[in-house]
């Protein structure tokens, strides 16, 4: 199981809603929490890769990017 | 040519940003209008149809329905 994390601009609950129903969707997500206060997103997954992932998150037409820890 | 629309829940800026995203990267997309005031999206197509469309309003994780004239 490997944690990712990505900075994700959200401005309000329809956008971190947006986002949380696109991880919902996503298989091989095991464990997911979207922070609109810290417009970060924390994704834990044993089989996707980081990019994978950050593509899904831009697909919801978000403004997304691998976090800098 | 065909025009459809759509109901879209739209919350703030950063929401119809989204689906504006996802419209400009939809090939197939003639001409289209997002309006945050209206909770309405406007799609002009010749070869896309109007479930397509949907699709691709839908997968911005947003709630977006065919609109009833």
């Amino acid at each position: 199981m490997t944690q990712y994390k990505y900075d994700v601009t959200m401005s309000c609950g329809g956008c971190s809603g947006a986002v949380t129903k696109a991880l919902t969707k996503l298989e091989g997500v095991d464990k997911f929490d979207v922070s609109l206060e810290a417009q970060k997103v924390t994704v834990e997954s044993a089989t996707l890769s980081e990019s994978e992932i950050l593509a899904a998150i831009q697909k919801t037409g978000k403004t997304a990017k691998v976090a800098e820890q």
